[in-house]
Order: structure tokens, then C-alpha cells, then sequence
């Protein structure tokens, strides 16, 4: 990872959940570092996430939909990891037009900044496993034919097929990760609307019940955020996966159920666990079981997901046992 | 056709190429037919597309990026023909905002402004075989991957993916034809950004040489105007397409070259032909060979094409000499 040291570094959505964690990581690297944000109040922006290298990277409070900002930001950097974006489907279907403005237009707009500003720069943009839609199939690896349940989708794969195009056309050197359920310290638990993890993990810290939708025999693959951090880390330093897109995944799929309970053991906070029936909302956006093949980024770069489930949940949960109130209040 | 008798039908793109066309079908048929066209210099837009119904159909002229004019324009119809869109893909990589704004964007907010004040309006929106980039395999059907070679392949693949998703979520009864090569009367002429076959007709009509890229054994399959306007009538009528994505496509396939010589012939003007190597803005975008297999919706509606090269390529020139001046002038 010496690639990283004395290397400029630009992060969008910087200041959420795995661009903090990113960003702290590439600190310890001697990276010099700077985290852009919107700090938009239902996104995961939360300054207290870079409280262990406060004073040691630059934070520019700015939106990607500022495209002026953005040209003039992504100069003299060596790698942008680019994640920003508006991550909620229930909120992609109540404000559409401000899902398209930042997963899609944004994007482009990033990538034009740096087609005239900073061509020479690499950039890894993080996409999401929701472009599969209810799969086909299982395991899903990249080949998987994509489906859309919300706009979001459709926005979030707009964004990633910019990146490999600018990639085919014009030599940007840019890849795409299809994260899954990412979990671990530093995510939004404010409020249930990014994800089923963060919200149990809440509940739980609350001591009050989680709720399972339908019978929770639905299965999914989760990743600590350390693993998705490193894999961030090693497609970015590597020639070959420009124009790529990568699954990320893991050995370990576990149903929601169980996940629940292990959740509660490995808390030590006992919490009821409830089946209710899904409401319609979320009914009609489930996708069944899900788990990825992720053997190409295995295979092209030496990843896999290292931290069991077990250990990343009491991390997890140590952290949050530790700094409980930066988390729970806007 | 006694469906459309009567009938409240909107088109946008209403003065272009198809959409000129389709209104004048749809006269015939008996329906009360707005089109909303910008009139965008370079795009297809031509009052004189429409003098055969001059008086009997209404024309709004008005961009579809314009979301207010459009939420009012959507009341009260019985069908929308949604073909406006940014066709040209060197303009799309010149002008990638624009081509977002139109051919994604715009989509969007058509659709919300259907939710909000017609739901119970039928769509018909016109994707491309662009979107299927360089064929993996041939002839290519519905599920073949997609992928994309310019910014109009990913914002017009955003724009149909949005009308499928609000049937699936909102029960908004929209569905998508991919077109392949479409050539006939009202095509534009004035320059070479859309597409081959009009740019080979207005150079017949000019007497000045044909320059075919390659080698021009590249194969496409071709539709005459009449039957894709014929497509989408019968999909536009039938419950069953709701949702669904169909391409069209043509029994006869042609290479470059022989349809060079072919519309030579039939034109009865002699030109030479010229190979000329690919510009290198033209190779990183071509696609090889591409033809459809386009059995879905045969099987569905009973369409096939049913105009031989031959014939549409008389019926075409037969037009443009009888109206060359209304064609080749801004």
C-alpha cells in the first residue's frame, strides 16, 4: 500500500460512512488527503467520523451537483475514490429528480471536470449490487443481467456506466466496485432508511424490538467496512481493473434472522425479534435472497472479505457502545 | 386500429423524423393529435414534415426539459408517443449535459408528471439498438447485455429503463421499442449526425460521392418508416406489452456497401462509392455487424416488417425529389 504515501487524495461523500473509514486508512498510508461532503442531514456526512485524523486531512464542505466546485477540486489529484451519492431507494422514489441530479448528472459532471482538468487522474467509483435486482440467479457475479426495483438503480447504474465509458473512450482511468451490505463503525443509525443493518444495530442500542420483514429467511452477504476499504485501496493502485466493474462479496450469507440474533448475542443487549408482513412500499422493492460471486476482484487483485461476521458485529457494536452519542442525534 | 379513432394522443418529437409520420397515421385514423416539438436546430424537427395534416393536428412547440409545460400537456391524453430524444452520438459525447438533460432527465419527469396527473395514460417510448453496443452474439435479442459506446447509449438506456419501472412500481402502462436503423420520408437530411442511411440519400440527391468507413461489409438490418410507425400502434393498443421491452428488426439484411449500391440504383443518379479508413471519433464507437432478432414482438402484436429495402428505398427517394428544397436548407 506504499502506493498510497505523499499521493493526493480526493474522497467524495467523504465525510459518510466508508469515505471516513477510507479516509482514515489512507491517513495511517501518509496519504494527503481531502473529503468533500455535502453534510446533507438524512445522508451519512458526520464530522465526529474523521475525529481520529481531525487536523490531518482537508474538509470541503460542497456538493457534487456544485460543478464548478467540483472542477476546481478534482485538480492536482492523483486518485479520487469517488463515493458519493444519495443511497436511500425509499427516498429515490418520494425525490427522484434529486436521486438523477446526484447518482447520475454528478457523475457526468465529475467526469467531465476531470476529462479537461486532471486526465491523468485514477478514480474508483463505488456502484451497489441494487443494479441486479431480484436475481436470476445466485450466486450473482458481474455478467448478471441488470433489473431496476427503484430509481436509484437506474441512476446508480447510469453513474457507474459513465465511469467505464470515459474509461473505453477516453482513457480515464476509472473502476467500479458493486458494494453489498457494508456495516461497521461510522454508518448512519439515525434514522432506518439506509439499510436494514445499520437500523438492527440501532434497535438494538435502543433496546428496542427489531422488526423482520416477511418470515427473515431472506439471505444476504454483508462486508465489514475495513474489507470494503481495502478493497477500494486495491483496485485503485491496479492497471488492470480500469473500465472494470467488480462485485464485492463474501464467504459468509446469513438470513436476516439469524443475523438478528447474532446480532443480539454478540451485543449482550436482548431485544425481542418480530416477524411483520413487509409493507407495501418495501414489498414491492425486495429482492428475495442475494449473495454475491465476487471470484473476479479475488482473482485481479488478492481480495477477499477477512473479517467474519462475528468480529466485524462486536467491533461494530464497540464502537458504537463507545461514541453512542454522536450517532443517535441530527 | 379503431383503438385510436377519437383518441387524445400526444407525441413528443411530434415534428421529427417518426413522430411526423406517426401523426399523420394517426390522422387518418381519427385521432385528436398534439405534438410537442422544440424545434432544436440540429434535431429532426420540420413544420413541413406535417403538410399533409397542416390544420388537423396541434403543434406545441416546447422542449421536454421544460417540466411545467409538460405536466400540463399530459392531461387528459389517451396515449403519449414519447420519441423525443438527442439522437446523435457525437453530439452526445460533445454535449453530454444536454444529452442527460433530454434523454434522461426529461424522461423522468414525463413520467412523474403522467403519475402525478394522468395515470391512466398509455406510453410508448422509443429506445435504440445502441444500447446493446458491439453485439456479443447475432442476431440480438431482448436479453442480451447491455453496453454501452457513448453518452447517449447510457441515458437513453436510463430513459427506458424509467418508463419499465414506473409500470412495474406505479402501474404507469409504458412500454419500449428499440429501433434498429429506421429510413424513409422526413428523415433529416442537412448533415451526417443521424445516421448513415440519410446522410448516403442526401449525398445521392447531391450527386457527390458516398464515403463508406471500412471495408463496409459491416451488416445492419434496416426499417422503412411505415413499419415502425405500424409497431408502434399495435404495441400502444395491446395490455399485454405493458412493461415490456421489444426490438424491431428486418427479415433482410444489407451490408454498407451493397446498400450503397442499392439506393444507387433505385435512385437511378450515379455516384461513386469511396472506402475510406474509420476517423478515429467513428471507429471507438462502431459496433461491428448488427442485426435483431426480433421474434417478441411478432409473437406478441404481429408485427414484422413488412416493406423490402427495395420498395422503402423508392418510396424514400420518390419523396425527397418531389421536396428536396424543404430538406436540405435550415
Amino acid at each position: 500500500m506504499d502506493t498510497y504515501a505523499g499521493k493526493k487524495v480526493l474522497i467524495t461523500g467523504g465525510l459518510g460512512f466508508i469515505g471516513s473509514n477510507l479516509a482514515i486508512r489512507l491517513v495511517e498510508l501518509g496519504a494527503e488527503v481531502t473529503l468533500v461532503d455535502s453534510m446533507i442531514p438524512s445522508h451519512g456526512g458526520n464530522l465526529f467520523n474523521i475525529e481520529p485524523v481531525r487536523g490531518r486531512v482537508s474538509v470541503n464542505i460542497s456538493d457534487v451537483r456544485d460543478s464548478h466546485g467540483l472542477e476546481y477540486l478534482v485538480r492536482d489529484q492523483d486518485f479520487i475514490f469517488n463515493l458519493a451519492g444519495q443511497v436511500s431507494h425509499i427516498e429515490s422514489m418520494a425525490d427522484p429528480m434529486t436521486d438523477l441530479e446526484i447518482n447520475s448528472k454528478s457523475q457526468l459532471s465529475l467526469l467531465e471536470a476531470v476529462r479537461h482538468q486532471n486526465p491523468d487522474v485514477r478514480i474508483v467509483f463505488t456502484g451497489t449490487r441494487q443494479v441486479y435486482g431480484k436475481p436470476e440467479y445466485l450466486p450473482v457475479d458481474e455478467k448478471h443481467p441488470v433489473s431496476f426495483t427503484d430509481v436509484n438503480g437506474v441512476n446508480n447504474f447510469a453513474g457507474e456506466s459513465f465511469h467505464r465509458l470515459y474509461f473505453d473512450v477516453y482513457g480515464i482511468r476509472a473502476c467500479v466496485l458493486r458494494l453489498t451490505n457494508t456495516y461497521g463503525p461510522r454508518q448512519l443509525i439515525r434514522h432506518s432508511r439506509q439499510g436494514f443493518i445499520a437500523w438492527f444495530i440501532r434497535n438494538i442500542l435502543d433496546g428496542t424490538k427489531i422488526q423482520v420483514f416477511g418470515d427473515g429467511t431472506q439471505v444476504r452477504d454483508l462486508n465489514y467496512v475495513d474489507d470494503v476499504v481495502e478493497a477500494l485501496l486495491r483496485v485503485g493502485r491496479d492497471d488492470r481493473c480500469w473500465g472494470q466493474v467488480f462485485n464485492l462479496g463474501a464467504p459468509e450469507h446469513v438470513s436476516l434472522w439469524d443475523l438478528a440474533h447474532l446480532m443480539i448475542e454478540v451485543s449482550g443487549i436482548r431485544v425481542l425479534i418480530e416477524k411483520v408482513p413487509f409493507p407495501p412500499e418495501k414489498k414491492r422493492i425486495d429482492i428475495g435472497d442475494y449473495y454475491a460471486d465476487y471470484r473476479k476482484i479475488r482473482e485481479a487483485v488478492g481480495w477477499d472479505a477477512r473479517i467474519s461476521i462475528r468480529e466485524g458485529l462486536r467491533k461494530t457494536f464497540d464502537y458504537y457502545r463507545a461514541h453512542k452519542q454522536h450517532y443517535l442525534d441530527d
